[in-house]
């Protein structure tokens, strides 16, 4: 059985608001340490956060003192999960591995180093592999691992069984996504009422690297990344919870017709369908028949937010394939996967000390 | 000085409520006869229609009785604008150019007929002569030009600056189409609001056509599609007015850097510039700078809601370029666009009897 | 134990679907029939409906055929749930009752007969007793209980602790209320993006007259309804579930001060509260501090749906309290509250024979 | 003819830009000046605002070097309409007020002042005769004028013809409130879309006050207040621009049938209708028989978004009245407002030295 004591980085953000509300009945994680910046350290967490989920504060971590994100402060927790601020969570991260404290995390700055793995568990999760490459502390306690920004995840789980079957030789994506992407405050309700933003700062330069890396293969104490080309425009649409991408591929040995293309999702095998896994969604890339879904109001929830939608899957006159792909920006997107990387971790041992 | 007595078919309904209110104060065309459906023909205007526009039904045209859609009881017009449903436009237009009426239609029904201009003014105006070759009635008074679909003029609007200087190899375009693209009552609010549908029925067949017919060329009497392939993805989005689309372009002969792109937009020639036609735009294709813009609430309406905009142009991954462009959907690119034609048309002096 | 056979009348719409999805994991109902219309008869429901629900079409029920609604095709249920639209559900329900069926219904045709019992279960639970002046058949065996209107629902429930402390004199309220509340395809998004239109055709009555009825008391054989005026205004605002109510109260014997008032609302007894429904809140009636709640979107789900909030509960200037409320709209205040009624009934003995 | 220079407080901010604007042709007043924060001083207007409006920022403005909010930055100006921040206005009006500068004011801060008009001239342009008392500088060539609160505006528009009629004896109402209202960023889509927050910080005290002074008398030098009470229900929802309110009234003599009710708005004077005033809608107060309306997207822009709309009038079963009303927030309810008043000064003389 696991059992383990966790804390939050970054407990009182939106993201860290997902991460307490996905973990308030969890097996086999219990909150016992949050952390979030200096103006809110000393204060009851109740009073500490402007709490936007849509369900109840959890009484239980209601109370819990927050602290500032410093591992002194952290002796007790088996490992924590991060969803600070790219802005701080550099430095506090590294802090906490060095201290010999794994860190699963959200933020963007360690994807791209070498030794960290980007992951998605039914995408690679042999890459948790370079977890011993690291040397954040000396003993090899304390490392860190991601998962993807909130469009490379069904964007990779998508491109999975076509790459599988078929190979991948370039991708065409535009991204239209949801305003809790933005965190809170985040996106200003007189920019987005009736209206979409062609442009979200940074973001398509994520979307353009990170499958690459995530369809990649570790070599050694790094990750390969592969050499297809991602374009991609990433805009910002009206909707609350669930990035819909538009995806147009090119395949390395495309299918003779669609039907192949369909069975490359029916046949495909998820590689961490047999470890039970708490968030673990049973159809981890559900491919939708019916002309008009996915949605991301109807759909996004589905599988506790952790299943990835597909839909629209057809032949191209351009690249081989067109299909959209949909998952939940805040679950699966960010905390849902953090911590099914961190179940993933968990099954496998990392913690074990 | 041009000065016409028009109707207007399908009078009605969203399309013929945006002619009616667009040809307001228009110094060339006078409606005089409104046509629609046998339920409101016998009543007036005024009692007929369900006025979904923000401006005022015109005083001149709401006394005006509506009449069933048949040439013999638009004896006096000029020539008609046909805002009909595609499921009857096929039979009455035909009806109309068979008796000698001219017919600018924005319905789709006679958008592929060999000899009918598929025309936007500032893309193809040449196509027009077209017109001779068509036999609806036996003297040839009577004749159909058509405005394509709402998404294929910003398309073929910004591609015909780098078509000309670069020319294109290939499109992928993703278009977020707002509701009004539907007509009224059309989209239903549960289905829309804070929800984008991956699927808007017959669209893209339209998008990855029409475009080849309006950057073709006449030869003989008919038109040489061009033969680059475009791979299209229609969705809707909760906006109201403005169309906006994702494109991915390959040119023949690329730039060899963005600022070349750049100038082929700024110096790209409006071919109807010097014609004072009253609804032309100073600036048929703007190219924004800021990296949020254009926006469908915020530019939709610039020109008089005739311009098309484009912006985010940058060096792409997987094809050249990349940009997003955008038009009033229910203006530019459906009654504003057809007006458009009948001032080149009467400019051209096709309805000098 | 409770184990009962039922029927969905009206199965296809909205409402018919809300009582699907709610009724698929419930420990006393077993849906075995399904009734729509003679165009949908024959079909397996799976190919009759547009389902607009979230979740899956429950497996249980995509396989029954629809019947047309007629008691002959619904012999062996025990009675039967009404989501039939109003302009069919006047006859068919007279036919159920007439037959023998007992007939919970949403549809607003029978809430003002005379013996038909408007029903809340917190509010007004021994209206029930009105059952049995019921003469639909000859032997009292088909009886018709109907729910209120969405926002009467809200309305009484709120005002019910109000009443029992103070006594109501008088009620102002504007309610504005979500798209799902007018069906499918109901409010055309063009009407309601970014929009509020002021106007729901026949809701102000209906909100004006149903609350007397549901404090009212039952005497001999009818229901004497209350004195107090109710003022009206029904708008429609974008949201997509849960109305909410902007009220100003008058009340006989004002509270002396805020805490007062609010003490009536802690100490209110549901009298409901021991009989285990499975459907009924543990906290009917909620009472909000914080200024900002309740709100549609963030707390309509509550309780399974089945929770009225109340929030901003204040002095008021020309009435004595002023204060808002909400509750989900298609759940509490249509098929939720039904089967609630249905529970309730169940739990009193009124489906023994 | 009138000519003067005037400058804008507060340019940067959202109403400062709709000042800028609605100015862009004014026949009356030139921008020469704009003042803003320290952060923006020294630089170019277009360098330092980020333009939300929909138009053009107007060239005439875009290089003018914006200035801090001081009077001895402002020799030249005829005098200032402020758009500031209630954070700051009331130090900075004074301060120009002191310098001899008039200062027409959108902000709260001096509405009631007893030596201030609070000006709506349709309603009482009377009150202006309040700037003689005021001793701001010592010889009278400074003062300050405000406009209401954009509630306060549409709801005293259209007391206004009743209290002339049948007099104001209390009023209940819940105004409905666009995101525009909160400026630039202000509201958090994650909070709006698709929801209802029924609380704004500060607004409903605003709203019971503000139509007793805008209604009351000049006597002295002060303004006697009416003495009837008012009870506010401030709610956000999700609209761009228009605040629409639901009032019920209660009138010292009532009328005797709806009919008289709506003589009362057909009969009304508006009081400077002889005046010519630029910005001086034709019909201030429109009422609307068409149940549906007025609209907030549909009917805020009618009359330059200076016509307040009225609808749904009809009899009340609690106060003798009930209607609608709405008006454009940000230009009749903020900026456009002020500069009616700038307009009915300047016809009256007050700039004259």
């Amino acid at each position: 059985m696991h059992s383990y004591q966790i804390g939050i980085l970054g407990a009182t953000g939106a993201v860290g608001q997902k991460f307490i509300r996905l973990l308030e009945d969890h097996p086999w994680f219990t909150i016992t340490k949050l952390g979030a910046s200096k103006r809110s350290a000393g204060k009851k967490y109740k009073q500490a956060v402007h709490w936007v989920e849509k369900t109840e504060l959890p009484a239980a971590v209601a109370d819990i003192t927050v602290s500032e994100c410093h591992s002194s402060n952290f002796g007790e927790v088996d490992f924590v999960f991060s969803g600070l601020d790219s802005s701080v969570a550099g430095d506090i991260e590294q802090e906490f591995a060095s201290a010999g404290i794994p860190v699963i995390s959200n933020a963007k700055n360690y994807r791209m180093h070498d030794q960290v793995p980007l992951l998605v568990p039914e995408v690679n999760p042999g890459h948790a592999e370079l977890i011993s490459s690291q040397h954040f502390d000396s003993d090899g306690k304390g490392w860190i691992v991601t998962n993807p920004n909130c469009v490379s995840v069904p964007l990779s789980m998508s491109l999975k069984p076509l790459d599988e079957a078929f190979g991948i030789d370039s991708v065409v994506v535009t991204s239209m996504q949801s305003v809790s992407g933005a965190g809170y405050p985040g996106v200003p309700s007189l920019d987005i009422i009736a209206n979409v933003v062609p442009y979200i700062g940074g973001e398509e330069s994520k979307v353009q690297t990170e499958a690459t890396k995530l369809l990649g293969q570790v070599k050694g104490n790094t990750t390969e990344f592969r050499s297809f080309p991602i374009q991609a425009t990433a805009v910002r649409v009206p909707t609350i919870e669930g990035h819909l991408l538009s995806v147009s591929v090119k395949l390395k040995n495309p299918p003779s017709d669609l039907d192949e293309a369909k069975k490359a999702f029916a046949e495909w095998q998820n590689p961490i369908a047999d470890l039970g896994l708490p968030s673990s969604p049973r159809q981890p890339v559900r491919l939708y028949e019916e002309n008009r879904y996915p949605q991301p109001r109807l759909h996004a929830d589905r599988e506790g937010g952790m299943q990835t939608a597909v839909g629209r899957l057809r032949e191209g006159t351009v690249m081989d394939l067109g299909y959209v792909t949909m998952a939940h920006n805040t679950i699966r997107g960010a905390a849902g996967g953090a911590i099914l990387n961190g179940e993933l971790l968990a099954a496998k041992g990392y913690f074990e000390s």
